[in-house]
């Protein structure tokens, strides 16, 4: 009986996380569930956002679903102890270097998206966003200057190895899709690019099916704009990735909707919506669960071999929304709840 | 009699620095104009993209117009020699450290946008630019991990010193327009964003009249697309900029409508389009030199105090517009020297 850790998180974290796993629950694939306090819940419970039973929690599961944290009502703390520590810890202990975060526009949400329905309508792609290194874990701090000023510093870095199997990912992915990655960087500045670009290259030897091209990231944003519809997978550090999964994110219609996986390579995985926690709507019945439902069909496909089931969650949210169900980032009045149903429903 | 430097560099800027050129000469200010080589074309001429006699025509000269450089028929060089090298290297050694990137749909380009025109019609911010700090110039190269593998680094930092003056900058700016100031930062990650915060919030003290938000920079590349209409201005770092900017630049049409101005606080400054040097078009009589004119009228008001002037500039390229030119970018035929003819027409 696989083990599903849920960290429903603050915010609307555990609303989304509860429509998620009554649709897990309602395929009867005999999964247990074991909750978990993490981010601002935690730490108002326990005094830190990711306390020791959590991670355990985590670690004994077969997959993890997490919901969202990041109220800012825990800004004023020290950083060791904000919400977004339990999601940074979790994915360094888990060793969850590889972040799958797929972009598409569902049909009928056209008008939802900022771009013209002809740009919109294009936008099929995978961010595979490395999650474990950059700029995100190496030293940092702050320091005096020689001139006796206050600085802030953080060390950017990759080796070889992290690149080399963040590559692979990039390349099988690309391989089970259309044969098109594109590598994004910033390599005429930034030395980690440089060797970026270098190991993707050496990579590609090992992929002579897979097209490969180079992007800077600073391009990149603006070709995501222009014409998304170019892309298919992309790969990219830590912090590129950030970006540009919540930039393609609003090209697709809504946050509301996106799911993504963070594997480690054993088929252990955390699956989140890419959406932050939204205190300001949390409670209300108001928050699209559709990401939250979305990596749910992620983490069966992905943690748990579950090929058909995840099919069966994509079909059933894409059937909910062509039955005409939007909630309030869709531009409609459905409740979390509601929508829940829905997707349930078309099950 | 001010003395500008022209710095056409590689591809197209040679093409697009003429036109403007031709409309700053048209406007009989007693200007006088020095060429220097720069970029591809320098390193091919002289072996090195900034070569000392280039550096020192940029000193002595009261402002400087960049074309633009970067063909990646030099990205098998020593990033030293290459290309880009020039344009950070003179950002560095004239000490540019504010960057002005506005970013506006002129009237009869909404078509242009990838945006819906609802949307892309409420564009008109200005990103102010930190130029010559953070991970771009930090300390960077290769080394070996304890565990034999290359690695590659950049240092990103900042010191209180260089926060507070691209702060007042930002500040200044939100006072001359609607009075509303954004920074964009990744606090929830970085120290360096972390004392970019703090440093930012003191300065506000001596700015009560300006409205300050704080945004990570994930979220605004985000609300970038979301809906634009909401940022007047936004100051952020030198790498986040880079990103937001060219992605603002493509809700605003093309990047060929986009002129930028690179300020050290002297009156000194470093005008450039933001686009780069697209050998694919070069020569071709293709490049839009609306952003090279536009710049152009940067230097007018910001390093010659020719305000008046730098109005009259940018109402002939409306016009222009409004007359029916439009280059390939912008979906026609209009060639680049047609386009600044039109210009010069309508000065
Ligand atoms: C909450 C934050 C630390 C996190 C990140 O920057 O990775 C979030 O933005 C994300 O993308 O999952
Ligand atoms: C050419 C490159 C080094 C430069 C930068 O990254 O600053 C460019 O992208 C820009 O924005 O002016």
């Amino acid at each position: 009986m696989p083990l599903i850790a849920l960290l429903p998180g603050d915010g609307i974290g555990p609303e989304v996380v509860e429509e998620a796993r009554r649709v897990l629950a309602a395929l009867d694939l005999g999964l247990t569930f074991e909750e978990g306090l993490v981010g601002g819940a935690a730490y108002a419970a326990e005094g830190h956002p990711l306390p020791p039973a959590t991670l355990a929690l985590a670690e004994r599961a077969d997959a993890v679903l997490f919901g969202a944290v990041g109220d800012p009502a825990f800004d004023n703390l020290d950083r060791a102890l904000r919400p977004e520590q339990a999601v940074l810890g979790l994915r360094k202990q888990l060793g969850l270097f590889a972040n799958l975060r797929p972009a598409r526009l569902f049909p009928g949400l056209e008008d939802a998206s900022a771009l013209r329905p002809e740009v919109a309508g294009t936008i099929d792609l995978v961010i595979v966003r490395e999650l474990t290194g950059d700029v995100y874990f190496g030293e940092k701090g702050t320091r005096t200057t020689s001139a006796g000023l206050r600085q802030g510093f953080d060390v950017m870095a990759y080796d070889e190895e992290e690149v080399r199997r963040i590559a692979r990912v990039g390349f099988e992915t690309a391989r089970g899709r259309s044969g098109r990655l594109c590598s994004v960087d910033k390599a005429n500045v930034l030395e980690t690019s440089q060797l970026w670009r270098d190991v993707v290259v050496a990579v590609a030897a090992d992929y002579p099916d897979v097209a490969l091209t180079h992007m800077y990231v600073d391009n990149a944003a603006m070709q995501l704009v222009r014409a998304p519809g170019q892309f298919d997978v992309i790969v990219t550090g830590n912090l590129f990735g950030d970006i540009l999964s919540d930039q393609a994110s609003m090209c697709a219609g809504s946050i509301g909707m996106l799911p993504s996986a963070a594997l480690n390579g054993t088929g252990k995985g955390m699956f989140e919506p890419i959406h932050g926690s939204a205190p300001d709507i949390a409670g209300q019945g108001k928050a699209n669960p559709c990401a939250a439902i979305l990596s749910a069909a992620m983490l069966l496909r992905h943690s748990l071999g579950q090929d058909a089931a995840a099919d069966r969650v994509e079909a059933a949210v894409a059937a909910a929304l062509t039955g005409g169900a939007r909630t309030a980032d869709l531009g409609g009045a459905t409740t979390t709840r509601e929508m829940g149903e829905a997707v349930l429903a078309a099950l």
